[in-house]
């Protein structure tokens, strides 16, 4: 690669208006963290605020915190802050359980809305575990079924019969992003609602749940919202829709007067019915920091930032990699690509480790042969990009991925 | 209160053989806190395990952590170190989600085995949460029914309909605790399943459900397992019936083969099939300090100091709160109740907040009228408990409860 492109790179780095976001975020010494699409970097914030409750709110104030602290709304707060990445007015969004559960949660009240319609549509390219959950409740009601089709099929599909239709906004393979708005609009067209998984997208893109009238979403916080492995979940219910849900898993936190400990359970009023247990105060302390930063970036500016990425690390596969055997298998048009690429190789595998091994290179691997290469603008430079791609060519000629499996290990 | 008692049970606490445990413990000057049965207090080498899951794996390893930290069988691993103190044998707990959640999961399992029988019986003085989860499961389902009977009736209920019994160990208002073990195996003889909810046992009262050959419990880590504020909970399925048994939310972490991220569903072997989404790393981290504390401690040796510390709060009670109108609404036979004391008053709220206000006590308030004093013997000490009840004993003579509010603060 020329040195004249390295030279190039620094200056954009240096001119980058983000720039100083990157010193917000402890990152290991001589690490290429190309993951944050898959766990998010640890803002240096979080450390602190996770001193803070642990020593000052539980050790301390210990139970009188649920008042003093007001934990008892977390969720609810720490929602309407993640409320303003997704472009949502304030009591629409909580943070709670995993995705997985929030999306339970959700397939259950749109399918309790869908009267006569008991049809959950989704996509084969859908996220498997997105899948798994509308399998495993379909199979439990027995009175609705999930319908998977190809995404070449989708809009043809969306018929008299669909009660929902859930899909993942940004797909986790190859980053192809679907248009929210058109397709919200035609699932309203044929009298269905839409459920969207934001986890690829939340914090990375920026979305307008309320202009596009979205009716439900789900996403994760461990990723572009960088809260930290594990991270408690969200969910958003359009607020015209709330009132007339039930949340399926019935807990304290989601009933009305949770401590008047009444025997039978009545919905609280809003966003809050679809609260369940106790949240995990620790994990959820950990998301501010985080969604803080992006707030801060604009996700305006980090989606612009993201795309002269993702193009620039486009433009280096195609006069590095492909030469090398690499296909692209990210879309090229900007507009229907989220904040990673994928690049695909026969040996995919084996490189991704040699990467990650010899290289301190660290991307992921996505079956059956996706190297995805994700960007965080908040904290991904120029440098790395072009760092990254020189690293993946030495690997190519130098052959260090011979040395490891194809076989990927179990994990049980 | 004659000067002798306070000498002789300092000497109690000198020859307590639990009595260096306390020092493991953050617990904050002046504050006599008897709410471990609530929110237990933070063990000290919790804050150390968070420092180090937070700089040097999340912020170090980064996406690396899932193996090279075992992040990926966390669940498991802490779940089976929950099991000993459950008395129960590796590969048949795991720790997730929340308690609600996991009641949830369960509660379908049982009802998915229960052949023709359709009923889920429960008693009117359970968990008023573990109600709402039946409640809402059996409203969802349709083709199953939530049988509520007073305690007297339980027994002559459970009848050929009944496909699971669902009770608390230890009733959370009075601290009465039912015979587990007489209860499961009148169960099974009525052929029905058997689902405890050990959430104020866990930690205080030796269990056995190996022993006792439980189907199912759950319960949650925040209280005597001192976990930190919305701690994941666990769940227990006994060995032989897990592989026949359905979790109704397929997420990823329950699918055979993660990560090969197959379209169909497919659940792992053993209990690992009642996991859902990703777990919350670092709320689930922080259980481990406080487990091993409990382990080290002994249940058994933990029982016994919290039998003399219950006793002896009870006798103080009938020298010195009964003459001053309060009720012991915990039962007088230590065998027949857990590890906290619930003493009543017409005025217990009013009493509860001066209590926290102007005294530094820290109990909780149960509606109606529930002063629980919860006895934490892995830190409470006797000295605490002798302090606790003259200070109840000055807001009484003092009449410092009468400034308060007989009005609950509303919760929304």
């Amino acid at each position: 690669m020329p040195e004249l492109t390295r030279e190039e790179v620094a200056s954009w780095d240096e001119a980058d208006p983000l720039r100083s976001f990157r010193d917000e975020f402890e990152l290991p010494d001589g690490v290429l963290y190309l993951d944050g699409n898959s766990l998010g970097a640890l803002p240096k914030k979080t450390a602190a605020r996770l001193r803070q409750i642990v020593t000052e709110e539980w050790g301390r104030d210990l139970i009188r915190s649920w008042n003093a602290h007001d934990w008892i709304r977390y969720p609810r707060r720490v929602g309407d802050r993640i409320a303003k990445i997704l472009g949502a007015a304030p009591g629409q969004v909580v943070a709670a359980d995993s995705t997985s559960v929030n999306l339970f949660k959700l397939l259950s009240a749109a399918v309790g809305l869908g009267g006569s319609r008991t049809v959950i549509l989704s996509e084969e390219e859908n996220f498997p575990t997105d899948l798994y959950v509308a399998q495993g409740f379909s199979g439990l009601l027995g009175r609705c079924r999930l319908q998977l089709v190809p995404r070449t099929a989708l809009v043809a599909a969306i018929d008299d019969d669909v009660a929902v239709v859930t899909l993942t906004h940004v797909d986790f393979r190859t980053g192809e992003m679907h248009d929210m708005r058109a397709l919200t609009r035609l699932c309203h067209e044929r009298g269905a609602l839409a459920l969207w998984d934001l986890s690829h997208s939340a914090g990375a893109v920026p979305l307008h749940l309320d202009r596009d009238e979205v009716d439900f979403a789900v996403g994760c916080g461990y990723k572009y919202l960088n809260g930290g492995p594990g991270a408690p979940a969200f969910l958003y219910v359009r607020r015209d829709l709330q009132d007339s849900l039930l949340n399926p898993i019935w807990g304290w936190f989601g009933q009305k007067g949770q401590f008047d400990l009444k025997l039978d359970y009545e919905p609280n009023a809003g966003v809050a019915r679809f609260l369940v247990g106790t949240p995990a105060m620790l994990s959820l302390a950990a998301i501010e920091p985080g969604i803080d930063l992006l707030l801060e970036a604009g996700l305006d500016r980090l989606r612009a930032k993201s795309v002269r990425q993702t193009e620039y690390l486009i433009g280096l596969w195609e006069a590095l990699l492909q030469p090398l055997g690499f296909s692209l298998n990210s879309p090229r048009d900007p507009e229907r690509r989220g904040s990673h690429v994928s690049i695909g190789h026969p040996d995919a595998l084996r490189i991704d480790q040699a990467l990650i091994e010899e290289m301190n290179v660290l991307p992921d691997f996505r079956y059956p042969d996706n190297i995805r290469l994700g960007i965080a603008p908040i904290y991904t430079s120029f440098a790395e990009i072009h760092e990254a791609v020189t690293r993946i060519c030495r690997v190519m000629s130098e052959r260090l991925y011979e040395k490891y499996s194809a076989e990927r290990p179990e994990v049980t």
